[in-house]
């Protein structure tokens, strides 16, 4: 009898658990960053590149939630897929530096903790988010720079790349275009020439998706980023770069920035975001869309609307961000032309965006 | 008549434009950094010393917004004279890195246009504020690092010194401390060993304020701060550092993010902070004090209190902030034993402080 009884309370503990563990609705959205990117500009074939790279990342986080992982482990594997890929600003395929390099930023933040872990100016670490969860979960520190990130990168056992594994013809085209066109190599972003506007996909022959053939259009800021909420109830937020086209001095960007290209907060909502960076530095738009819902009782659409097209639009600042909320409402807001996107919602239905108007 | 109804015409807008430009109040506040600093660590000559490099900071600062000039130049300047004093971890007596380097982080921010500048691990700026003014005023960029922004101060015309020169024996001495409780390098700010905990302000023999004889004392964080308020309404806020003893990694903290270190609005506050600036990243504490007086309405004092009493307290956070509002309110909250901190209110009374209780 009292073995019997001690058998059904155990029972019951185990399904309580596992009822409060699944609970929650799980959702993921991912940026692949925003721009002038119109429909005239891009191949059939760029435009089927993009999406299948975006569903492929989109779906891989969605994996790790359904399985009941964490929300920082699916923003991590969706990161992970669209640095790998030369399609985006974000490891293979970053941006190059006016000195000829690639250096590399990323973040990752725990909603629930606080916590966050970043890195900036990597040079020879494949995959800059998992550096920058290294230093969320391995380090006392939030933000370490260049060679410094790097020797920790060693103390945890990261192996190290050729800078030359990042190269893609794509980008160092866009750097000989930029430094063409500006000898100071401070006040541009991406402005390549006029008649390059057009790369098929097939071109550069640099690794399977051509060597980031997307389109060269003014002011594209291919950052990636994923935003995901676990059954928990945990949101965990990332962002990964490249940076800017031909930047110099050790500029860094807003996407390592807690509060300014990422942030995430279980109680309101995670937010990566994709643009001139200095704006959302100065503007603290990650953090100000979560202090507007925290202050103001205000939705997420409603914060990142008066963020995104207000502040920043006053500012004549283009970019986007993306966002999912404690319940899992998901944003994707940009003041550009488009803004390459996907989410799988809480009722599991997935969208793969490019442009403004679809 | 109608030549003389033109001259009373044109007086009278003198009068007005000269009252518009000088009708606001005047006022600045400073900090020479937080921590656990007690009566009974202090000799009388090491607490006469910051007293007396205190008066003089806060003084220069208000003597240009007397003048009438910009709150930018006023908090410049009073950063700029604890910068030069060995007293303070910031410029001369910044702490070293655990390779025995001094790298130093500096941030300037303008609350009108919400411009900013910053600069971090830079080894041979004498005076790492000027950069960052300069980053803000003459780049289209608001962070630069290290070598980078070195080259971007030479182009800037900045005259390079010695990492040496920023050397004082007693900063040295809790690098070794430091160094043999801790082989790790990443777990300790300042903890020297007891018995180490009383240097006379003369000793070290390295400047004129004794190589920065001040109380050696577990978490100490002597960064420097100033938020001021122009007679045109206009604040600015400013910070600088030499980070923390036996840094590694590349370490950026808080001082030079705009929104955790330092911010400034001229339509809610100006904010300079000081303490574990890990968490003042996680926490957004200079921006969120600001979000907290636009968005719910609060006081600054409030505003710092929620922030630096409860938010930073619940994290176990040790640190402080200074900051000024619009109509020219001055609050300066820290939840450590002490700050040095100065200020010179809208009525020009001045009140140099150290300990909690006074």
């Amino acid at each position: 009898m009292f073995r019997a009884r001690n058998l059904v309370f155990f029972i019951g503990l185990l399904f309580a658990s596992a009822a409060l563990a699944q609970q929650g609705p799980i959702a993921i959205v991912i940026h692949g960053g925003a721009g002038t990117i119109r429909k005239s500009d891009m191949t059939q074939a760029q435009e089927a590149a993009y999406r299948q790279r975006l569903e492929e990342a989109v779906q891989a986080g969605y994996r790790v939630l359904s399985n009941g992982g964490k929300s920082l482990d699916a923003v991590q594997a969706a990161i992970t897929i669209m640095e790998n890929s030369p399609l985006f600003n974000a490891g293979k395929g970053a941006v190059f530096t006016h000195e000829g390099t690639n250096e590399m930023d990323a973040c990752i933040m725990d909603g629930t903790t606080l916590n966050a872990g970043a890195v900036s100016g990597v040079k020879h670490i494949r995959n800059p988010i998992l550096l920058a969860r290294a230093v969320m979960d391995h380090s006392r520190h939030v933000l370490l720079y260049g060679d410094g990130a790097e020797a920790f990168a060693r103390e945890q056992g990261f192996e190290m790349v050729e800078n030359s594994y990042f190269r893609t013809e794509h980008r160092w085209n866009q750097l000989q275009d930029a430094l063409k066109q500006d000898s100071y190599g401070m006040e541009t972003e991406q402005k390549p020439e006029e008649g390059s506007k057009q790369d098929d996909a097939g071109d550069g022959g640099n690794g399977d998706e051509g060597g980031g053939g997307g389109p060269d259009v003014d002011h594209l800021y291919s950052t990636v980023g994923a935003v995901a909420l676990d059954r928990g109830g945990n949101i965990a937020a990332a962002t990964s770069t490249g940076g800017l086209t031909n930047k110099r001095f050790g500029r860094i960007g807003d996407s390592p920035i807690v509060g300014a290209g990422t942030y995430a907060n279980s109680q309101t909502a995670g937010i990566s975001g994709t643009g001139v960076g200095e704006y959302f530095m100065r503007q603290l738009v990650a953090y100000d869309i979560s202090a507007r819902m925290e202050y103001l009782g205000m939705s997420l659409k409603e914060a990142a609307n008066a963020v995104v097209m207000d502040e920043l639009v006053k500012m004549d600042a283009p970019g986007g961000i993306i966002g999912l909320d404690h319940d899992g409402n998901i944003a994707t807001v940009f003041n550009t032309e488009g803004m390459y996107r996907a989410w799988i919602d809480k009722s599991g239905d997935m969208q793969v965006k490019i442009y403004k108007d679809e």
